[in-house]
């Protein structure tokens, strides 16, 4: 992790930061305290990246950088104090989806850089930063955000995806990178904004 | 692992499969699309060897094979293609059976080879085999398979800990293996077809 | 682990087996069967330990020694043998408080004393006396004891606050671990007693 570049440091700091905003929320429509709000803020902006690193044998990476930590309740304390209401949840829903873009690549990318197979590397990018929203509800005991029907874990496949595979074919990390980024936030906002779906399962096939 | 008897690899691709296909099941009931579908399938099929990895501190076994992501997409995509039904429900009961008391065996078998100890072998074999499951369920907002009434767990123990025993004992791999899984398939085997219950909690204690 | 004061070491034991009976309750209000029982019981009494331990990159601490699995189930056993009343459950919730603080001091100083920082072993003693009720509710398919409106997670945070603050600033284990478990237990305790509650989330900020 500590050969990314700059723009992907930043993006993983505020991609912590979104979650953690977004785990909080969850604690907020339901009128939780001010603890269950942090502990939904941390467990949701470092989740998906706590279970990349236990799959692929590294060291959790906030366990000796606690600024994650406190990075997801900065977020939980914005939620706190600005209050909350239906213009910012579709601000936030735009805020997640650019954090969910930075976690699939930054995901990828550590994996890929620990040597770790591409295809494993793909599931690394899609656990990263859909892992910690599932963990989020089911810890709330709400149906997770798999179950939506619009496209939710789909964008980061998509973007794991073609940057594992630039990456693989040699290209660079600066365009690998952005590649991948871009890629799942289209994919996701065309999700948030025309409510874009993947194909369901239909019980006789089409003729 | 590189170790097993052909039998028992056979045997342990053809479960991750069948969990897999049981994963897929439970996103088709509800609908979900391609992509939640095959999230379940790798989640049910590697969800309780990854658990037992983690425990023991062993690499977990999929990331540097991805060929087993690969077999649970297969078991999604069997489902995806052949479609559902009720016949079909019953025969892959029946598939997921096999695979539980696979799993089993192969669980704690991998786990005594790694030198632990008796107990936690049985434990590890049981976790393998029944923990894919128990994250599906709550994966899909559901009651876990420890929740129903007929036997789950019970097999899979009696299974664990017959091979472990018969292991501990000095018998050879290839009697305890085919004996506790034998043992797990005909106590879930009898779930399935007569009910099988394991006595449940009564409130006052019998006189 | 193996230089905890005798009295940790007792507690330590004390807290799996009296979670362990928490586990066994969830699954005895449900009426579930034996085996499940046993399972509730092991996941609640040694959960929290396992994340810790899986965090911080150390072996799981139940998996070489087996005696404690064996304290859950032996916890299991006597809610199974002597049933449950009304005056029992409020027993148990004071018991579950005492675990609680016990487990957040063990929680935290096994992370202190494998050179954890302050941030993360403060966080290990929360998730080490708070996980294990978590992963029981969650499997149980009931609203967590996150989601509670009484003091839960809070008692473990000051806890764990304090014992690593005075941890920090020099202060020997055998004044340190007392006051963090005095600080979780009254608070806990007031909890339990007189509904205590932390700030709950309001929409609009106080003017």
């Amino acid at each position: 992790m500590d050969a990314l570049p700059l723009s992907l440091t930043v993006l993983d700091y505020a991609a912590v930061a979104v979650f953690g905003a977004t785990g909080a929320l969850a604690a907020a429509r339901r009128g939780y305290d001010i603890v269950t709000f942090g502990f939904f803020a941390a467990v949701t902006g470092v989740g998906g990246g706590t279970l990349r690193d236990l799959l692929i044998g590294a060291p959790v990476f906030w366990v000796d950088r606690p600024q994650y930590i406190l990075v997801c309740l900065a977020g939980a304390l914005a939620i706190w104090i600005f209050g909350w209401g239906r213009g910012r949840e579709r601000l936030l829903l735009w805020l997640d989806a650019v954090g969910m873009a930075a976690y699939t690549v930054v995901g990828a990318l550590k994996a890929v850089s620990l040597g770790v197979n591409p295809l494993a590397a793909i599931v690394m990018g899609v656990l990263t930063s859909t892992f910690g929203g599932i963990i989020r509800d089911v810890l709330a005991h709400e149906p997770s955000v798999l179950l939506r029907r619009e496209l939710t874990v789909s964008p980061a496949l998509a973007g794991a995806a073609l940057f594992v595979g630039l990456d693989a074919i040699g290209a660079p990390v600066l365009v690998a990178g952005p590649a991948g980024f871009l890629a799942a936030l289209v994919m996701r906002g065309g999700a948030i904004q025309f409510g874009w779906q993947a194909p369901a399962f239909r019980r006789t096939p089409p003729a």
